[in-house]
Protein backbone atom coordinates (compact mmCIF):
# COMPACT_ATOMS: atom_id res chain seq x y z
CA UNK A 1 0.00 0.00 0.00
CA UNK A 2 3.04 2.44 0.70
CA UNK A 3 4.73 1.93 -2.92
CA UNK A 4 1.17 2.48 -4.42
CA UNK A 5 0.78 5.51 -2.44
CA UNK A 6 4.39 7.00 -3.33
CA UNK A 7 3.21 5.91 -6.86
CA UNK A 8 0.86 8.31 -6.96
CA UNK A 9 2.60 10.74 -5.15
CA UNK A 10 5.37 10.41 -7.73
CA UNK A 11 3.27 10.60 -10.20
CA UNK A 12 1.60 13.96 -9.10
CA UNK A 13 4.70 15.35 -9.00
CA UNK A 14 6.03 14.63 -11.56
CA UNK A 15 2.95 15.83 -13.78
CA UNK A 16 3.16 18.75 -11.89
CA UNK A 17 6.71 19.62 -12.70
CA UNK A 18 6.24 18.58 -15.95
CA UNK A 19 3.88 21.90 -16.47
CA UNK A 20 5.95 24.10 -14.29
CA UNK A 21 8.78 23.97 -17.13
CA UNK A 22 7.66 23.66 -19.94
CA UNK A 23 9.46 26.60 -21.33
CA UNK A 24 13.02 24.79 -20.90
CA UNK A 25 13.89 23.72 -24.54
CA UNK A 26 14.51 19.97 -24.72
CA UNK A 27 18.61 20.03 -25.41
CA UNK A 28 18.71 22.10 -21.77
CA UNK A 29 16.77 19.46 -19.70
CA UNK A 30 19.14 17.30 -20.77
CA UNK A 31 21.56 19.62 -19.91
CA UNK A 32 19.94 20.23 -16.36
CA UNK A 33 19.35 17.11 -15.68
CA UNK A 34 22.54 15.45 -16.04
CA UNK A 35 24.23 18.79 -14.12
CA UNK A 36 22.04 17.50 -11.18
CA UNK A 37 23.16 14.22 -11.44
CA UNK A 38 27.29 15.06 -11.67
CA UNK A 39 26.97 17.18 -8.47
CA UNK A 40 25.07 14.38 -6.70
CA UNK A 41 28.06 12.35 -7.52
CA UNK A 42 30.22 14.45 -6.29
CA UNK A 43 28.20 15.11 -3.14
CA UNK A 44 28.34 11.20 -2.94
CA UNK A 45 31.73 11.12 -3.74
CA UNK A 46 33.03 13.35 -0.82
CA UNK A 47 30.82 11.07 1.52
CA UNK A 48 32.68 8.32 0.67
CA UNK A 49 35.79 9.30 0.99
CA UNK A 50 35.29 10.40 4.42
CA UNK A 51 33.08 7.41 5.81
CA UNK A 52 33.38 4.76 3.57
CA UNK A 53 37.18 4.33 2.07
CA UNK A 54 38.46 6.40 5.31
CA UNK A 55 40.53 8.39 2.62
CA UNK A 56 39.93 11.96 3.98
CA UNK A 57 39.06 12.49 7.63
CA UNK A 58 35.70 12.32 8.50
CA UNK A 59 34.47 16.05 9.22
CA UNK A 60 30.59 15.75 10.37
CA UNK A 61 29.64 19.32 8.84
CA UNK A 62 30.91 18.56 5.11
CA UNK A 63 29.09 15.07 5.24
CA UNK A 64 25.80 16.88 6.38
CA UNK A 65 26.29 19.72 3.53
CA UNK A 66 26.91 16.76 1.03
CA UNK A 67 23.98 15.05 2.19
CA UNK A 68 21.96 18.04 1.91
CA UNK A 69 22.53 18.90 -1.48
CA UNK A 70 22.03 15.22 -2.51
CA UNK A 71 18.68 15.81 -1.25
CA UNK A 72 17.56 19.08 -2.08
CA UNK A 73 18.46 17.98 -6.08
CA UNK A 74 16.70 14.66 -5.28
CA UNK A 75 13.63 16.38 -4.72
CA UNK A 76 14.27 19.27 -6.90
CA UNK A 77 11.70 18.31 -9.46
CA UNK A 78 13.81 16.91 -11.97
CA UNK A 79 10.86 14.50 -13.66
CA UNK A 80 10.12 17.90 -15.14
CA UNK A 81 13.39 17.44 -17.15
CA UNK A 82 12.14 13.87 -18.79
CA UNK A 83 10.18 16.10 -21.13
CA UNK A 84 8.97 15.26 -24.66
CA UNK A 85 12.06 15.29 -27.18
CA UNK A 86 14.49 14.20 -24.63
CA UNK A 87 14.17 10.68 -25.51
CA UNK A 88 17.21 11.24 -27.27
CA UNK A 89 20.35 13.57 -28.13
CA UNK A 90 19.66 16.58 -28.98
CA UNK A 91 21.87 19.58 -30.70
CA UNK A 92 24.61 19.10 -28.29
CA UNK A 93 23.76 16.86 -25.52
CA UNK A 94 23.96 13.24 -25.35
CA UNK A 95 21.49 11.63 -23.08
CA UNK A 96 22.28 7.50 -21.22
CA UNK A 97 18.53 7.77 -20.48
CA UNK A 98 16.85 4.50 -22.10
CA UNK A 99 13.60 5.39 -24.07
CA UNK A 100 11.76 3.08 -21.88
CA UNK A 101 11.63 5.38 -19.13
CA UNK A 102 9.80 7.82 -21.04
CA UNK A 103 6.67 4.85 -20.94
CA UNK A 104 7.41 4.20 -17.47
CA UNK A 105 6.78 7.08 -15.64
CA UNK A 106 5.04 5.65 -12.72
CA UNK A 107 7.95 3.25 -12.37
CA UNK A 108 10.27 6.18 -12.44
CA UNK A 109 8.40 7.99 -9.92
CA UNK A 110 8.21 5.17 -7.43
CA UNK A 111 11.72 4.65 -7.68
CA UNK A 112 12.57 8.23 -7.25
CA UNK A 113 10.29 8.31 -4.26
CA UNK A 114 13.02 5.22 -2.83
CA UNK A 115 15.58 7.72 -2.74
CA UNK A 116 14.25 10.32 -1.96
CA UNK A 117 13.33 8.46 1.21
CA UNK A 118 16.91 7.28 1.49
CA UNK A 119 18.61 10.64 1.07
CA UNK A 120 16.05 11.96 3.85
CA UNK A 121 17.28 9.34 5.88
CA UNK A 122 21.38 10.15 4.61
CA UNK A 123 20.70 13.63 5.97
CA UNK A 124 19.10 12.47 9.56
CA UNK A 125 22.06 10.44 9.90
CA UNK A 126 24.82 13.07 9.33
CA UNK A 127 23.06 15.19 11.52
CA UNK A 128 22.80 12.68 14.57
CA UNK A 129 26.72 12.88 13.42
CA UNK A 130 26.41 8.91 13.76
CA UNK A 131 29.17 7.46 10.83
CA UNK A 132 27.76 3.94 10.95
CA UNK A 133 23.99 5.09 10.25
CA UNK A 134 25.37 6.97 7.37
CA UNK A 135 27.34 4.17 5.99
CA UNK A 136 23.94 2.12 5.93
CA UNK A 137 22.40 4.92 4.79
CA UNK A 138 24.89 5.81 2.07
CA UNK A 139 24.08 2.58 1.15
CA UNK A 140 20.42 2.98 0.66
CA UNK A 141 21.25 5.96 -1.35
CA UNK A 142 23.54 4.17 -3.79
CA UNK A 143 21.29 1.19 -4.17
CA UNK A 144 18.34 3.69 -4.92
CA UNK A 145 20.53 5.20 -7.51
CA UNK A 146 21.61 1.94 -8.88
CA UNK A 147 18.21 0.57 -9.14
CA UNK A 148 17.32 3.52 -11.84
CA UNK A 149 20.22 3.18 -13.73
CA UNK A 150 20.10 -0.83 -13.86
CA UNK A 151 16.66 -0.34 -15.45
CA UNK A 152 16.57 3.23 -17.04
CA UNK A 153 20.32 3.97 -17.96
CA UNK A 154 21.87 3.03 -21.20
CA UNK A 155 25.89 2.08 -21.25
CA UNK B 1 33.27 43.73 11.35
CA UNK B 2 30.81 41.89 10.38
CA UNK B 3 32.11 41.11 6.87
CA UNK B 4 35.62 40.52 8.32
CA UNK B 5 34.54 37.43 10.13
CA UNK B 6 32.60 36.28 7.47
CA UNK B 7 35.85 36.34 5.56
CA UNK B 8 37.44 34.27 8.03
CA UNK B 9 34.92 32.05 8.39
CA UNK B 10 34.86 31.47 4.15
CA UNK B 11 38.72 31.14 4.36
CA UNK B 12 38.75 28.30 7.09
CA UNK B 13 35.91 26.63 4.97
CA UNK B 14 37.25 27.29 1.96
CA UNK B 15 40.53 25.62 3.01
CA UNK B 16 39.24 22.86 4.95
CA UNK B 17 37.19 21.79 2.07
CA UNK B 18 39.99 22.14 -0.22
CA UNK B 19 41.87 19.56 1.85
CA UNK B 20 38.81 17.27 1.72
CA UNK B 21 38.88 16.45 -1.81
CA UNK B 22 42.35 16.42 -3.21
CA UNK B 23 41.66 13.39 -4.62
CA UNK B 24 39.55 15.03 -7.09
CA UNK B 25 41.29 15.43 -10.90
CA UNK B 26 41.41 19.40 -11.70
CA UNK B 27 39.35 17.83 -14.94
CA UNK B 28 36.20 16.80 -12.55
CA UNK B 29 36.48 19.49 -10.54
CA UNK B 30 35.83 21.85 -13.53
CA UNK B 31 33.01 19.51 -14.84
CA UNK B 32 31.19 19.01 -11.36
CA UNK B 33 31.36 23.18 -10.21
CA UNK B 34 29.98 23.91 -13.72
CA UNK B 35 27.57 21.00 -12.69
CA UNK B 36 26.67 23.24 -9.81
CA UNK B 37 25.99 26.46 -11.15
CA UNK B 38 24.26 25.33 -14.09
CA UNK B 39 22.08 23.42 -11.58
CA UNK B 40 21.18 26.68 -9.42
CA UNK B 41 20.68 28.48 -12.57
CA UNK B 42 17.53 25.91 -13.73
CA UNK B 43 16.38 26.37 -9.98
CA UNK B 44 17.03 30.34 -10.22
CA UNK B 45 14.87 29.68 -13.81
CA UNK B 46 11.98 28.00 -12.10
CA UNK B 47 11.80 30.74 -9.34
CA UNK B 48 11.96 33.64 -12.03
CA UNK B 49 8.95 32.05 -14.11
CA UNK B 50 6.99 31.51 -11.08
CA UNK B 51 7.40 34.79 -9.15
CA UNK B 52 9.04 37.53 -11.51
CA UNK B 53 7.75 36.60 -14.87
CA UNK B 54 4.42 34.82 -14.19
CA UNK B 55 5.14 32.90 -17.04
CA UNK B 56 3.81 29.61 -14.65
CA UNK B 57 1.69 29.51 -12.01
CA UNK B 58 3.70 30.25 -8.77
CA UNK B 59 3.00 27.00 -6.51
CA UNK B 60 5.30 27.40 -2.86
CA UNK B 61 6.56 23.61 -3.31
CA UNK B 62 7.94 24.25 -5.92
CA UNK B 63 9.65 27.45 -5.32
CA UNK B 64 10.78 25.86 -1.51
CA UNK B 65 12.31 22.93 -3.47
CA UNK B 66 13.96 25.06 -5.63
CA UNK B 67 15.43 27.49 -3.37
CA UNK B 68 16.63 24.58 -0.77
CA UNK B 69 18.65 23.60 -3.93
CA UNK B 70 20.39 26.60 -4.76
CA UNK B 71 21.29 26.91 -0.62
CA UNK B 72 22.10 23.32 -0.46
CA UNK B 73 24.41 23.80 -3.71
CA UNK B 74 25.75 27.20 -2.49
CA UNK B 75 26.45 26.16 1.09
CA UNK B 76 28.03 22.66 -0.26
CA UNK B 77 31.82 23.67 -0.25
CA UNK B 78 32.39 24.69 -3.75
CA UNK B 79 35.62 26.01 -3.19
CA UNK B 80 36.92 22.79 -3.42
CA UNK B 81 36.56 22.67 -7.17
CA UNK B 82 38.70 25.47 -7.30
CA UNK B 83 41.93 23.59 -6.68
CA UNK B 84 45.44 23.87 -7.94
CA UNK B 85 45.56 23.00 -12.05
CA UNK B 86 41.75 24.42 -12.65
CA UNK B 87 42.79 27.60 -13.41
CA UNK B 88 42.85 27.23 -16.86
CA UNK B 89 40.81 24.48 -19.10
CA UNK B 90 42.04 21.12 -18.79
CA UNK B 91 41.28 18.07 -21.08
CA UNK B 92 37.68 17.84 -22.35
CA UNK B 93 36.10 20.70 -19.92
CA UNK B 94 36.53 24.49 -20.52
CA UNK B 95 36.41 27.12 -17.57
CA UNK B 96 35.37 30.68 -17.83
CA UNK B 97 37.25 31.34 -14.37
CA UNK B 98 39.56 34.64 -14.75
CA UNK B 99 42.93 33.04 -13.40
CA UNK B 100 42.51 36.58 -11.10
CA UNK B 101 40.23 34.35 -8.98
CA UNK B 102 42.36 32.15 -7.47
CA UNK B 103 44.92 34.94 -5.91
CA UNK B 104 41.71 36.42 -4.53
CA UNK B 105 40.61 33.65 -2.12
CA UNK B 106 39.53 35.55 0.90
CA UNK B 107 37.63 38.22 -1.19
CA UNK B 108 35.98 35.14 -3.21
CA UNK B 109 34.68 33.75 0.13
CA UNK B 110 33.19 36.90 0.84
CA UNK B 111 31.16 36.96 -2.08
CA UNK B 112 30.40 33.64 -1.31
CA UNK B 113 29.36 34.32 2.15
CA UNK B 114 26.89 37.41 0.48
CA UNK B 115 25.80 34.88 -1.67
CA UNK B 116 25.03 32.14 1.30
CA UNK B 117 23.22 34.70 3.06
CA UNK B 118 20.98 35.66 0.06
CA UNK B 119 20.23 32.10 -0.66
CA UNK B 120 19.25 31.57 3.10
CA UNK B 121 17.06 34.87 2.73
CA UNK B 122 15.44 33.20 -0.42
CA UNK B 123 14.72 29.94 1.73
CA UNK B 124 13.15 32.00 4.69
CA UNK B 125 10.88 33.78 2.02
CA UNK B 126 9.70 30.65 0.24
CA UNK B 127 9.15 29.02 4.13
CA UNK B 128 6.74 32.03 4.40
CA UNK B 129 5.23 31.28 1.87
CA UNK B 130 5.59 35.58 0.54
CA UNK B 131 5.93 36.17 -3.05
CA UNK B 132 6.89 39.90 -2.47
CA UNK B 133 9.88 38.79 0.31
CA UNK B 134 10.74 35.89 -2.90
CA UNK B 135 11.01 38.38 -4.93
CA UNK B 136 13.10 40.37 -2.78
CA UNK B 137 15.03 37.71 -1.99
CA UNK B 138 15.42 36.33 -5.44
CA UNK B 139 16.57 39.42 -6.08
CA UNK B 140 19.63 39.59 -3.49
CA UNK B 141 20.48 35.82 -5.07
CA UNK B 142 21.14 37.08 -8.58
CA UNK B 143 23.30 40.48 -7.75
CA UNK B 144 25.10 37.85 -4.98
CA UNK B 145 25.47 36.21 -8.30
CA UNK B 146 26.62 38.69 -10.66
CA UNK B 147 28.80 40.32 -7.95
CA UNK B 148 31.27 37.06 -8.51
CA UNK B 149 30.89 36.65 -12.14
CA UNK B 150 31.65 40.55 -12.79
CA UNK B 151 34.72 40.25 -10.71
CA UNK B 152 36.05 36.40 -11.67
CA UNK B 153 34.22 34.97 -14.65
CA UNK B 154 35.08 35.96 -18.13
CA UNK B 155 33.22 36.57 -21.38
Amino acid sequence: MKSVIVTLLGGAVLAASLSAVAQVAPEDQIKFRKAGYSYMSWNMGKIKAQVIDGAVEYNQQQVLAAATTIDAIANSGMGALYGSGTEQNVGNQTTRANPELFNNFPDVAELSGNLNQATANLVAAAQADDQGQIRAAFGQVGQACKACHDKYRMD
